[in-house]
């Protein structure tokens, strides 16, 4: 029998960067994000947890779980036949399909507030839809903004702002050629839960007409902040749109303004909505969605049937089990796990994000070493972890008992060399991980 | 047995429109652009070129074929065999997908003057990302279009000019409430053929950076006008776009710009690439793809495997039948019928498109009575048609025999009620079609 050569995926890596620029289409997927030259990049194939490298060799992963799309596990069985039983009869005709309307009405069930729903294939698309309407609802057309909203110049206008607002945090180490110049002065940042700052943004700039945001993302809203944000949005016309791309169906079902019972005039859901299958939707109140009609938004794989059918599948897989509940408790366990640990090995953690979205940070200079040494010896015991886990169904007791046995030598580690006051640094084998890029807050 | 009720489309699409504001994500799957009230608007499956209505009645589709997708006929087996497969191992991870890197190096291979390659899942955001890419190349960010090219900001702002220019033909019927005012004067069209009109553009507007074009849509260069409009983008370092999202792989396997040997900077394609799946291309010139790291473009959706596995199956399938050929081969056979039918009854007739997308319009006042009247005869022999076939290879002599049948004894009608100067309007039984939009040209 033949040997089979290894596959050096770091090499894959190098040839992509020739071929793709950027090396991926999704910046969260680099592997210099994780942990350079070692990170396996590649998948062979999947299942719930599970990934393979393209050498054949498992891993369990408790890390991105596809950037948040895949609550209910890789290649999900249901959802998967639905869609394979919907190809045998056409995907795309000149036709449509009814399959639109029905992902309609469950939305729309799933938050009677709003009364109609449009459907892209990505979340940046998605976003800039949701604007194109607000805008076309009001007569005031500019933005402020709270949170990741996409790639499109709309929102990426932000950071042209000028010189020292760039160095102000937006979305820090990052530059943005390309986007015209005279959309400066259009969208306006604002930080989560600081509220006068806000209510000042917008007595300054009045021709602000829509706040776009994400519900909560790192810490939840202090001092009836949603509350205020609504009230203010009411008093002054202006157009309120939570971004629920990353935190719908991950909390509730549906969006995570269900849970703070803050109703917004424009809600947009992607990522976990379709299991991993491209589909984004806004959901959005009558007397501003009919504004579509003054406007001209339209594309053809819009009409494509394999994202619909796979909301579909997905949201009545959700509902039988209650996957929405199912991960928030495995993410409240692992975070007062992280607790326990750190305070065990006197480490200072600071932990944020979503019940279902954990996320923890050594308080320390040398933090990015030890994040990075943390996925070097998670990866050699054959898991795909850093900091942030996307918790999905598929996470069960056994897994993470695995995960925090080896999480514990890792803290053990790190805490000792902390004692000794030896360099971190020696610690890993391969060039820092790279930190994502900043957030518009 | 119980008689299945008859399902109404026209109510399931009154319905649709309170749901899904326009009713369609898709523009040209507006039922009021064939047969108003008529339509079956909706599908329940579909197979090679045939579309089966929600009440089980079977249609042969030689109209849009899925606006142009699905060249190789509905739910091709050979193409959906491979999502399928794909399927079971996951199609969306943490991780990336070799496919990226395949269908990169395919198209490259086919265009062998382009180096790297990015996807969307929409043809929108394909306009919209080799825009950001060409403006973050050059200094000059004003960009001259010639054709449609989505429904984004930037392309729209063209409509924003002035209030002359809307009603000098830029999409006329259409509104665009939502598109940012700042965005005024940062895009140009010009009509195609004419050299001295674009020259001209460009003198009075230096700072016009981009050019973006279809290859050709209704009518074909003359005078060599596409090389005059590369020799003048090479002279004045302006970056040549080429929109092949309709024009790609109808007419050589890959772009329309192979026949006329023209080569521009950046190319998108998209609509037939996946055969009905989600997927779009833009191709380019590594000195103008590398400026993707002066900027920030990325979205989740674009790294699930659907869209460049269904692309590969297409390709190697195209290739195999040589498809481009058949149903260009089968358009111009269409094109000459056409001619010999409207000589024989003597009626007025232009035929213009290229050989794959033929479309043929009778020069009268009465034209959209008669169009409407040409649709409400095909549907009522079990034919989707209108005065516009999208070719695929399903698209046999048998069929074609079928459809020259019924459209003979049409010609043969609207020419007997012209010559007795009948009125056209009474021999159509539901409101008249609506127009397309118009495209800015």
């Amino acid at each position: 029998m033949v040997k089979k050569k290894k596959i050096n995926s770091q090499l894959v890596w190098e040839h992509a960067k020739k071929v793709i620029p950027g090396g991926t289409h999704l910046f969260s997927k680099r592997p210099e994000l994780f942990l350079p030259s070692k990170w396996p990049t590649y998948y062979k194939k999947s299942k719930g947890c599970y990934i393979w490298d393209l050498n054949g060799k498992k891993y369990i992963d408790l890390s991105f779980m596809g950037v948040g799309t895949n609550t209910l596990g890789y290649a999900n069985q249901f959802v998967d036949r639905e869609v394979a039983k919907m190809l045998k009869t056409g995907n795309m005709t000149t036709l449509n399909s009814l399959d639109d309307i029905k992902l309609a009405k469950k939305l729309i069930k799933l938050h009677p507030w709003f009364d109609m729903a449009r459907f892209t294939r990505s979340g940046g698309e998605a976003n800039a839809v949701a604007i194109r309407i607000a805008r076309a609802s009001t007569k005031k057309s500019k933005v402020a903004i709270c949170g990741y909203h996409g790639w499109h110049d709309w929102y990426l206008a932000a950071n042209l702002k000028n010189k020292k607002n760039l160095e102000d945090g937006l979305m820090k180490g990052l530059q943005f050629s390309g986007v015209p110049k005279n959309l400066i002065n259009t969208v306006f940042p604002f930080k989560y839960n600081d509220f006068e700052g806000l209510k000042m943004l917008i007595k300054k700039n009045p021709e602000i007409g829509i706040i776009k945001m994400e519900v909560s993302r790192n810490f939840g809203p202090e001092n009836n902040f949603l509350k205020k944000v609504k009230n203010l949005s009411k008093k002054k016309n202006i157009i309120l749109i939570f971004d629920e791309c990353t935190s719908g169906f991950r909390e509730t079902f549906g969006g995570l303004h269900k849970k703070y019972n803050i109703k917004p005039d424009i809600c947009i859901f992607g990522k976990a909505l379709g299991n991993g299958y491209a589909i984004n939707a806004i959901l959005g109140k009558k007397n501003i969605m009919k504004n579509y009609d003054n406007t001209f938004i339209s594309s053809t794989f819009w009409t494509e049937r394999v994202g619909p059918t796979a909301a579909l599948a997905t949201l009545k897989l959700m509902e039988k089990l209650k996957s929405w509940k199912k991960i928030s408790v495995t993410g409240n366990n692992i975070k007062s796990k992280w607790e326990i640990l750190a305070t065990k090995y006197n480490l200072d953690i600071k932990i944020n994000g979503l019940a279902s979205l954990p996320s923890f940070e050594i308080i320390d200079k040398d933090w990015m070493y030890m994040k990075t040494y943390i996925t070097q010896e998670f990866l050699k015991k054959g898991i795909l972890a850093a900091n942030t886990i996307f918790v999905c169904t598929h996470h069960n007791e056994k897994i993470l008992k695995q995960y925090f046995e080896v999480l514990e030598k890792i803290f053990k580690t790190i805490a000792k060399w902390k004692q000794e006051k030896k360099n971190i640094k020696n610690l890993i084998k391969s060039p820092v991980c790279k930190a994502g890029f900043f957030r518009l807050n």
